[in-house]
């Protein structure tokens, strides 16, 4: 291996996905987190809030499931 | 292997997305979070508020969105 | 290894599970640390909000967990 400035292997699509991951983890956190106390102020609304709580996850969660697919359309 | 300067593949498309996509997760994480803590604090206007929800996530979305075209745009 | 500009050895698939674990980390900590102050408001709602704390945890985690798997996808 002589002649070789880097022996780093991998895909850049890994750190595609993974900084596509940052913002929907953070989100999550957020939705759930203020969700949760959105419960505790008001448990008879529970089901209005439950429900837009996981429409929100299932918005911030598709961002980084598209970093997945773009990672393996980039495949060399 | 001699003169491989890097056994890195990938399209720095999946990067330019990762980054495009930590914003708009934390951005859709808040829109959702305080939006359940509206409803929580006024059910009764829950119409309103669950329409600008939408509408807010629609704009961030899009800018994780334009991040997908742009790295096809560029595509080598 | 003469004539070698750096000598980095490593899989990239290290930093992108490194950049997916920022999110979902900083994420668990605002779900966990939301739901005790829900749970303090609260308490006769604690089965709802712990409910919900676990599942906003799971969605989270899981981000990080397909960091791994996608490192191990692109081992070259």
């Amino acid at each position: 291996m002589s002649g070789v400035l880097a022996e780093v292997t991998g895909n850049l699509g890994s750190i595609g996905y993974g900084l596509a991951a940052i913002g929907p983890g953070i989100g999550i956190g957020i939705i759930y987190g203020q969700g949760v106390q959105a419960i505790a102020r008001q448990p008879e609304a529970y089901g209005l809030i439950r429900q837009n709580m996981i429409l929100g996850f299932v918005f911030a969660e598709a961002l980084a499931l598209i970093g997945i697919a773009l990672a393996f359309a980039f495949r060399a």
